[in-house]
């Protein structure tokens, strides 16, 4: 049975790992975690990274490849009375949209393919271009001296929390208090809130 | 030996760890990471977030209660032609701030300890207050049904990126090209790359 906040659509879940600059790539060294931040680039549904040939990252994989990967687009925190006139504190609460892959992460050794990885990373990050191609000569030895690591996913669950779970009532009188403050994100919040409630 | 991005100062970490709404949190299954984002407040060098007593959170930790967790600060994105005129892509980065704490998670049974935790978490997240004390008989049940957790860490470690590493040539180009995009994260951006610059 789908979840509440539960999201299913691909393309959905594309946009959100496609806006991100960053997640969270979280390892296990002898039963014990290991987590990080890092640039990704989302290619085919697979998840590219890169980093070092040697470092903690590095060494924990040649071990143990499973990796759980965190992406967190955080929206309006919404205070308890913003949807209840009781003045309980239980309320409270943060929107957000959250995307975790689970599955495990290979060495990509094809020299091709890591050009290819890199320069979708770079169109991702810096889309107005104004570089030389990864495919030239001149990075030869950078490339050959960057590892590239794609995070292949055996699943992919997504979380957007919006209010679909409220009453009509308490829905209203939120969207109503994120007008009154009016921030950028109160803003973005209120048009998810509407997007996300249609689908139920 | 101190890192050249590493941040060792106390006050400086808790800074990170206040002004953060969230943090992602990694725990092992079987020797398979688990991630999830969660809300949080320090507290005396810990770090505690609640949940529910079921779910998959809770039966992790019976069994291993190891946990990394991970706390992100994105600042500017640097385009490579920021820091350099060759026209490579290489030098293209982000600054940001983390902090990465290991340690252990406990299970809060204490009522009094429990009630501190969700006040320090409302002060935190709703720092307008607006509802009613948490040490109020009304909450007593909804307490009783939350399960509150405390990871105590073993290690703290703090990275900060903000051109530490960069020749003064690079370092200044950087500022120049913040200074004329001159968005709200570029000019904090800039604050920090003087500030943490000064540090070394």
């Amino acid at each position: 049975m789908k979840q509440v906040f539960e999201i299913t659509d691909k393309n959905i879940i594309k946009e959100v790992l496609d806006r991100a600059e960053f997640g969270t790539l979280a390892l296990c060294e002898n039963s014990k975690p290991y987590s990080l931040p890092i640039n990704f680039v989302e290619i085919d549904k697979e998840i590219y990274f890169h980093g070092s040939f040697s470092g903690r990252k590095a060494n924990i994989l040649k071990k143990n490849n499973f990796a759980s990967f965190s992406v967190v687009e955080p929206c309006a925190f919404i205070p308890s009375y913003f949807s209840s006139n009781e003045g309980l504190a239980c309320p409270a609460t943060q929107f957000f949209k959250s995307v975790i892959i689970e599955g495990v992460i290979e060495f990509v050794e094809n020299k091709k393919q890591k050009i290819n990885a890199l320069t979708k990373l770079m169109q991702k990050l810096q889309p107005e271009g104004n570089y030389k191609s990864l495919s030239e000569n001149e990075y030869k030895k950078i490339i050959d001296a960057t590892c590239v690591y794609k995070l292949i996913p055996s699943s992919i669950r997504a979380k957007f929390k919006f209010g679909q779970h409220l009453t009509k009532e308490r829905f209203d009188m939120i969207i109503k208090h994120l007008e009154q403050r009016g921030s950028k994100i109160d803003r973005k919040t209120i048009e998810m809130m509407k997007r996300f409630r249609d689908e139920i």
